[in-house]
């Protein structure tokens, strides 16, 4: 009984007892995360091509265009870069949140917190990919039945960063569900520690 | 000391004491998703709109043509149908395993499995909601830098259309979203429950 008594607070007062072993894997994949969406906001957000084209010629004298493409052109690109740059200060809020926040979590708020914030994350990050992935397709295929002509064509190096950043918003956001399927699997765990403690004779 | 060996066991089988006055609301919101979803999946896949215009008149004969607004002539309505049909299966398949899933619950999989799934469709209605509304917003504006025309103005029952199946399925998102936080929040309550039972002298 007093070996019994000894050990039960530990699980009442929420440190529930957590394999150690494995404590590095959440914050890595975090600072991952944080890499491949700061990659993608800053390769879109510089992403900038102007190029002088001549669209006639009188006499001898050559008129030419200049034209200039800019991510700021397409509000898809616009929302790419915001969610890219609001997912990266996550994980980076998120990343010093879990190492240094055991000092100050208040009543468990932050297990509670982490997940629903990263799940909100993901969100952002898919509705940003899905419109700037179909806008990128768009720019690259045209579309036939809008009259839309393709871009990619004259703006060849716009387009490749542009696909650049997707992919790299692409690995950010696969990190960010893999991450919320871990911290799923490990409230459950702790649900399971807690009821095996608990069902001790 | 017998009433205390009466009572774990069933902490211990997993089968933790929730509350069970509110397990009518999730099942509520998987139904309204499941609606939401449902009405943007069918309203954008019937959207279509035929309109023959006069693109020139020889002698007295005025030469019409036809142009056909399909939602399949775009990618990215495309997806957000197949986002959302897929959506409302799963918000079928997971109301029936909520209401009868208790029966054959696989070592407390079901608790598990739910959010992930459920996390996995917010992020995949959130994908094609973003390429689909950033598509439908071309298609009012235009983009005069990419020299895209607008198509809103001849097409305007299709783009009022495609307009409310967006807004079905950012209803249906939102309510994931919002089911998703639930399951957080009761994973945790049973980890509270679990830990203060444990906790018990």
């Amino acid at each position: 009984m007093a070996s019994e008594g000894g050990e039960k607070p530990e699980v009442g007062s929420n440190q529930v007892a957590v394999k150690k072993g494995k404590g590095w894997v959440v914050p890595l994949l975090r600072v991952v995360a944080f890499l491949a969406t700061l990659a993608a906001t800053i390769v879109m957000a510089m992403n900038k091509e102007t190029k002088t084209i001549v669209v006639a010629v009188i006499g001898s004298t050559p008129i030419n265009a200049t034209l200039t493409a800019k991510f700021q052109h397409t509000p898809a690109f616009v929302f790419f870069v915001i969610a890219n740059a609001m997912a990266s200060f996550h994980s980076l809020l998120m990343l010093v949140v879990e190492c240094f926040g055991n000092k100050f979590d208040f009543k468990g708020l932050r297990l509670l917190l982490i997940p629903i914030l990263d799940m909100m994350i993901v969100a952002l990050v898919a509705a940003g990919e899905g419109g700037a992935v179909f806008m990128g397709e768009l720019g690259r295929h045209g579309n036939s039945h809008a009259r839309w002509n393709k871009i990619c064509d004259k703006f060849e190096s716009f387009c490749d960063h542009g696909a650049g950043a997707f992919i790299a918003s692409f690995v950010g956001l696969i990190l960010l569900m893999i991450i919320n399927v871990i911290s799923v699997l490990k409230l459950r765990n702790q649900l399971k520690t807690a009821a095996n403690y608990s069902a001790l004779p």
